[in-house]
């Protein structure tokens, strides 16, 4: 690790970012209207044109884009993405001594590998997974949880200060603020079957759904995900999808995988799981995880009209 | 209908509060304060001596606390006892062509018979439930939903403003707004599920339970259930119950025979009922709904220690 990042400046250092999609761009973005200098790479070069726009610079490859010795940021879809792209793309080695802030929804245990892998390289992990859809980012108003070493929290400090609103610190174990990102995804999930099934009972017994969720929103569960999902699932309007149906279902197996590690039955994950994949299996994965409300008003014989994709 | 009371003023009117249990008494509190008549009556007089100490009055008997073509309050545990109030107790027909205004947690279906009852005796019926705990109670913050005749409205106003910081409106049939009660005491129980489930996976993977439910309920889920739910989980404190468990239980069955009736399966009202049958079986139906927490965490091999009641 090179000491001279432990005072990271706002000004002039510079950082890497891989995973350039509909949370890492507008991430990566506020990185640069903080004042990073900032480099990006994605599978999908296009992606990447309203950055460079911005003033970040493109590099040609994962590997291309690091600095020995700097810090990368990395936000990917998945566990096998984001793990290819440490090893077999070589990010992690080129990185060496560097810092690698990890922020993708990934597996406790995919966490507490890389985090040895970095240091094997003499560098150092950090886990900072976030909450918050892409709306939010574009303002840096997400919801930072962090975990791993004390030095990587005093380094990535003022790069998690721009992207997000707050950063709540669960220790030194760098698996911790995965699983404690997996376990709100599996309460918003949770609250979302909860309202899809109220709705349902609602709109079927002379309801007005608007009325419902508006109410809810406004009284006992006034907060962000009760009010904006309540919002989507009363207009039905899960497309575009602001997190698809299907990266829910990854995170669900996720979930019910640190179950069955940890020894904790849970049968709500299981259901949900059986929602999805029955929402997958009528060609929804596109559309945002809300969606499951489909599923549920075609269980009670109700023919609802989503807008489509 | 007696017209004279269309114009309610706050000082002099006579109403009568029946129930006074542990959300009645703080209820019935807000009136006297307020600067209405009260009259209250309980089956356990002890109950109402605070009340009687604060200006009330107290009657002998249920029908003796009512005014002919009066105001009635009614706030009882369950759909059987009101009913027996109501009818072989003779309040509705003492009542005659007067307003009952009916807060308790009941069946849409008992709410449309007793709104019937009433209009038989030429009077009006309120369907007026309330959300919130016995602290909010306690300063006039309850949130109540309405349903019912426009007249039975505007007359019940001023009593709902002294007893709620809010009233929302769902229309005229008298079991709408029970069936919005339900509907949220079952989102509550469905996030009270969700969380043990999340703090019993997180508490055997090293995590902090006061941490996790902090973090939670100042980001995504900053909103009264998981703020107030969320530090009773995270300290097991369940007694004194501010909802007993046995509570909840009459409520997710009027939820399952609501769902039945309208042919809408609720596969998580299910699993609620199970949960709340198991810790049932423990003994626990004294203890708050919160206390399901402690059969999840048992399921998972755990030896959670309670507050004992």
């Amino acid at each position: 690790m090179n000491d001279t990042h432990a005072t990271s400046a706002k000004n002039g250092t510079s950082v890497t970012f891989l995973g350039i999609g509909s949370m890492g761009a507008p991430m990566a973005l506020q990185l640069v209207k903080a004042g990073f200098d900032v480099t990006v790479y994605n599978r999908s070069a296009d992606k990447c044109a309203p950055l460079v726009a911005a003033g970040a610079r493109m590099a040609g490859s994962a590997a291309e884009a690091v600095t020995p010795g700097g810090i990368v940021l990395t936000m990917l879809s998945n566990d096998a993405v984001l793990t290819d792209l440490m090893t077999t793309q070589g990010v992690a080695e080129k990185l060496g001594g560097g810092l690698h802030v990890s922020m993708s929804t990934i597996a406790a245990d995919t966490a507490r590998t890389l985090s040895t892998l970095q240091q094997g390289h003499g560098g150092q992990y950090l886990a900072a997974p976030v909450f918050g859809r892409p709306a939010a980012a574009a303002e840096g108003k997400l919801w930072i949880c962090q975990s791993g070493a004390a030095a990587a929290k005093t380094l990535a400090q003022p790069l998690l200060a721009a992207i997000g609103q707050s950063v709540a610190d669960f220790g030194d174990d760098p698996g911790a603020a995965n699983l404690v990102k997996l376990c709100g995804n599996f309460m918003i999930l949770s609250a979302v079957e909860a309202m899809s099934e109220a709705l349902t009972l609602a709109e079927k017994s002379g309801i007005d759904r608007t009325a419902l969720t508006s109410f809810f929103g406004q009284s006992i569960f006034s907060c962000p995900i009760y009010q904006n999902y309540g919002r989507i699932l009363a207009a039905r309007t899960y497309a575009p999808a602001g997190f698809a149906l299907a990266l829910g279902m990854k995170d669900v197996k996720l979930v019910q995988a640190s179950a069955e590690a940890a020894g904790v039955p849970m049968p709500l994950a299981n259901l949900l799981h059986e929602r999805l994949l029955g929402s997958m299996a009528k060609g929804r994965g596109a559309l945002d995880w809300t969606a499951i409300e489909l599923t549920v008003a075609e269980s009670a014989g109700m023919t609802p009209v989503p807008l489509q994709p």
